[in-house]
């Protein structure tokens, strides 16, 4: 039966070494997991309460496209709270996840043949679902010194939209107001459409994390109940579009979502004023950046961006491996921790990184890091 | 900002008519909903207490791609149970509701300017995606002799798909082994893939649905949680595919959703077991359906094809009008009672079409009759 050319895109790296992991555990060893990219705390207690509640008297139902109304009205507030930016609820779309959001706004943005920017290391999914949608992706290669993110003089001409996250998935690094102004302003002035993955906003560790939306009100901004709100498996996100783009996304979503899941709707309303808990889970991440972020330079891994916001620290490796696919499995076996290697990441350099996640208990973290110690120094490090 | 081309999809009409029925109900009038596609009942008993267990003792994040083994497993055991066909739980493919299953099957068969063709009247979300995708929808006109289910003459050739439905939707009729037998021959013979919409399958009144998994195994099978068992807001369905197109899909599916609700999911499981109460709902749409179609033909509704299955009746009304939109509103203004324009299902020939759903109770259905019935009388029929 035939295929499609556009489907086939690449599996994920990183399920390799789950699969590893698995299967080491279902051996009996004991494994450190740093590979994943999900919190493993669940929602939040009122959320859960809040659904709970809502079963009891209501059908759930298809909600309206766009989302719960309340739901839409809390995101909006949370723009004044977080940004002081006054926000109409009339503006949010929720989705099904920030997969849903990118779905979304790639059918409503552009066409089959059309070219947008990512910047790489960046999170490989952007480039797939592309992909999956004939759009062609054109990876721009950030530098080091820029903290692994785009600037204007590596975005060329020619592309119908540019994609940036701040925080950044795998390097956790943000972009300033002043940063993303040039690049908004750049991309204005040649016809580019811009979208901002702020999926990591409320985790960040040294100021605070700044919106596009500070900055233009002409451009996509995406975002999730899945990190800071503790929800993966929700499949919970929302997207802010512009005014004269609210009917044109609704349509598409009505047509390809229908809307997003009620049940995550009822929770995700009451996530959003589960600040206390949330802020606790952020406590932790922030002891475990502190740990890693004083601990592996000492055995090793000293070359990484300071990470800002999520829960990642990406290192330079090259010292150590040409191959960070190899280096991963190396570490799994002998060590018992999982990492991701680069190359999910970032197709080219890729090769000689490894990113670290953070998302999991101290107690993990700290022992994580005992195990990566000892396996560095079995190496002769 | 720029728009795509392929985004700028049509709106759904029945919207209006959903809108005009809220802003009717907020000046303080009581309205039937005849229009709505889905249950009133809310999920299985035992699916919402499933759920309340498990987010005692679970984070709910994300789950593998695919879907949970065990609801893939239960999923596989229902086709043995409905159809006494054996399923390989591998070939399960879980997903964000059947639009996700659209989303999916679409991105892994079709290229973008491949041609699709899908039997009219039918669902309005098929062209629409397609379109969103850059895939062209080719509409066949169905006859009324073949109870709007599209036969193998109707099949052009150089369609890279062609997707049916049983029971359909609007028409509520099916296709059986021996029409399904045909349709799969030609497509195979052509080279065209082959997708079997199921999702109101559970939801027949004389004789069982049959599957197109009992034809071939060559083929896509979609169907959901949302119709039979009660769950449309929860947003999971299924997708059955090919031994040699799981990894294909699987690596899609991996970037493109992540995964279907994790909660959804666990619901879902529970729901598999929940036969009794589902069918004491199929027992109030049966006694709703036997009441439309005894009722329906005295009051000057009698040109519609019998429903096998779904909960609607699809109605021709080209002796009452040229313009189903303004009949449809003339019936929500007049009786009180929201109904479906067949433009929706049908660009060409529904603007003499309604669709009436007999989803919700049975005293609905009876004060619907009784409202149309004089409105029919006021028109002098």
């Amino acid at each position: 039966m035939r295929k499609s050319t556009r489907g086939q895109v690449d599996p994920f790296i990183v399920m390799d070494v789950m699969e590893a992991a698995r299967a080491a555990e279902e051996s009996g060893r004991h494994i450190i997991h740093m590979e994943v990219g999900q919190p493993s705390t669940p929602a939040p207690r009122a959320a859960r309460e809040a659904l709970v509640q809502e079963m009891g008297k209501d059908a759930l139902g298809y909600t309206v496209a766009l989302g719960l109304p309340e739901l839409r009205k809390g995101i909006a507030s949370l723009y004044k709270d977080w940004y002081n930016v006054d926000l109409d609820p009339a503006r949010v779309v929720v989705t099904p996840g920030s997969s849903g959001a990118f779905i979304l706004a790639f059918s409503a943005l552009f066409d089959a043949g059309d070219k947008v920017g990512l910047g790489e290391p960046g999170y490989p999914s952007y480039r797939q679902i592309l992909k999956a949608m004939s759009i062609e992706a054109v990876g721009l290669q950030t530098a080091a010194e820029n903290r692994y993110q785009p600037v204007p003089s590596d975005i060329p001409p020619g592309l119908a939209g540019m994609i940036t996250a701040s925080p950044a998935n795998p390097s956790g690094t943000m972009l300033g107001h002043g940063e993303l102004e040039a690049l908004i302003r750049k991309c204005h002035a040649q016809g580019t459409a811009f979208i901002a993955d702020e999926i990591y906003h409320g985790l960040q560790y040294d100021g605070r994390a700044v919106s596009a939306l500070e900055v233009s009100d002409d451009i996509y901004v995406i975002n999730s109940f899945s990190k800071y709100f503790s929800m993966t498996g929700w499949r919970v996100g929302w997207m802010i579009v512009p005014d004269d783009h609210i009917r044109h996304v609704e349509r598409i979503a009505q047509n390809m979502f229908i809307c997003a899941p009620h049940a995550s709707q009822v929770a995700a309303i009451a996530a959003l004023n589960s600040r206390e808990e949330l802020d606790a889970n952020l406590q932790t991440y922030r002891e475990n950046r502190r740990i890693l972020t004083e601990e592996l330079p000492k055995i090793g891994f000293e070359k990484f961006a300071p990470a800002d916001g999520a829960f990642y620290i990406y290192c330079d490796v090259s010292d150590y491996t040409t191959d960070s696919r190899a280096f991963a499995a190396e570490i799994l076996e002998k060590a018992g921790v999982a990492v991701t290697p680069g190359l999910d990441f970032d197709p080219r350099r890729g090769a000689q990184t490894l990113r670290f996640s953070y998302a999991r208990s101290t107690d993990d973290i700290r022992e994580g890091v005992k195990r990566l110690a000892g396996f560095m120094a079995d190496r002769g490090h």
